[in-house]
């Protein structure tokens, strides 16, 4: 039976990966008066709406999220499902 | 007291605000072989440590989600605290 599921995939950059843009923000937030933030890492995500039965689902969206959605070389993902 | 804290501020696109990167995500998808992938919808996150006692973390978190790490003509955002 196909229905129609919301997930969530989460990417990070794996642990010990520089991280510029996070860099970045940090610093920026020190500048502007916000010394406090110690630290900062930036991650993206993607809202996916698909169709499928429910054993497919899960083994596309991890298919994607490894081609695709993520690069396994310097970043880590993980799923979500509403 | 001062207390060291993590949280994350998630950033997504308002609705009705055109998401190009999501779209083009999809309609990659859907070239490589991924039909059923029916929206694509992408944000940003940013995992924060921050030093300072309660009252004020949350009031700094807010402020510079909205002055830095969102835009929030188009973006809004949500915190997640740890």
């Amino acid at each position: 039976m196909s229905i129609t599921k919301k997930a969530t995939v989460f990417v990070r950059l794996k642990d010990g990966v520089l991280d510029p843009q996070g860099v970045t923000i940090q610093k920026a937030l020190a500048q502007m008066g916000y010394p406090d933030f110690l630290s900062v890492r930036s991650g993206k995500f993607f809202e996916l709406e698909i169709d499928g039965n429910a054993s497919d689902i899960d083994r596309k969206i991890n298919d994607v999220s490894s081609k695709l959605l993520a690069n396994p070389i310097v970043e880590k993902f993980t799923v979500e499902k509403a």
